[in-house]
């Protein structure tokens, strides 16, 4: 069996609910979910948890949009996404993350499709996605690449010396992701 | 003479004074300059605004730094730039615009000089400038080339379809541009 195949049977992936409404509760969990990852350092953390402080402050006009994962209730999971200012279809995904414990068991993916899929609805045409060129992110660039993703630009030295940003895309077929 | 040496000669360059105070009056000046440069569509034009006055309220803070181009005391050009958030050393160019009548005359190459003079001295690294592919913005890009930047990026269909969005990079050295 592909991992892929794996993903996509999970019971995880199954049993999870997702859900767009943000609560307060959620400030905490996204931190909690992002720390979990391993893969932010502390500001990111910090930015992570501001978003949701920002969507609850000022609802969809925030600009960030969010799908949670739940399991008995309990997010294990999320992704944040928003249209791009000055684009006609263009959507950032800005934050995926999935707790540690329950990696590779599909719920990133079912997150992504989600994401995808209400893009699609609202006539959003491509999703992109940043990321950062060093080895820590290859099990991110290859989950993307799975995806459906592909990486269409490679900014040298970005974040930082030796630390390129590079940005995926995948353009949506509005056709299948309305089904 | 090349255009580039008529620009580094010409007499506007040279008379005009540049500033880096913002005043309650450049919010005007901003939307009067984008407006005469044609390049920029009516909610542009808001945003080039709000930045501005995103500043006054907010002071460094707000991560957008100007410097206007004054001509006996009025604006007649400005930038506008920041650091890019989670990098070290990255800024991106916001905004760059020369009255129309003024356009051609080296102004808009003494603000950008400005501004990687000025993002060199707190150890800023690379400049970034996103435009679009469309033809209208030929002479800018055009102008990013001559100043020394390089498309690195090309994203097929960002802003819509037909419309790329194009990243342009210039790697400052550090040594040269404090002198």
């Amino acid at each position: 069996m592909t991992p892929r195949a794996t993903n996509a049977d999970s019971s995880a992936a199954k049993l999870v609910e997702l859900r767009d409404a943000v609560r307060d509760a959620d400030v905490k969990a996204v931190r909690d979910i992002v720390t979990s990852s391993g893969f932010f350092a502390p500001h990111e953390i910090d930015v992570a948890g501001e978003l949701v402080v920002e969507r609850l402050a000022r609802g969809a006009a925030s600009g960030y949009h969010f799908i949670f994962a739940d399991a008995d209730s309990q997010p294990i999971g999320y992704a944040c996404y928003g249209p791009i200012g000055c684009t006609v279809g263009s959507f950032d995904l800005y934050w995926i993350a999935v707790q540690a414990e329950i990696r590779g068991q599909g719920v990133g993916r079912r997150l992504l499709q989600e994401v995808e899929r209400r893009v699609a609805l609202v006539g959003g045409r491509r999703v992109y996605i940043e990321t950062s060129s060093r080895p820590l992110y290859e099990p991110t660039r290859h989950f993307y690449e799975r995806c459906g993703y592909h990486a269409e630009a490679h900014l040298e030295d970005f974040y930082s010396l030796g630390d390129a940003k590079v940005v995926f895309v995948k353009p949506l077929d509005a056709a299948r992701l309305h089904r």
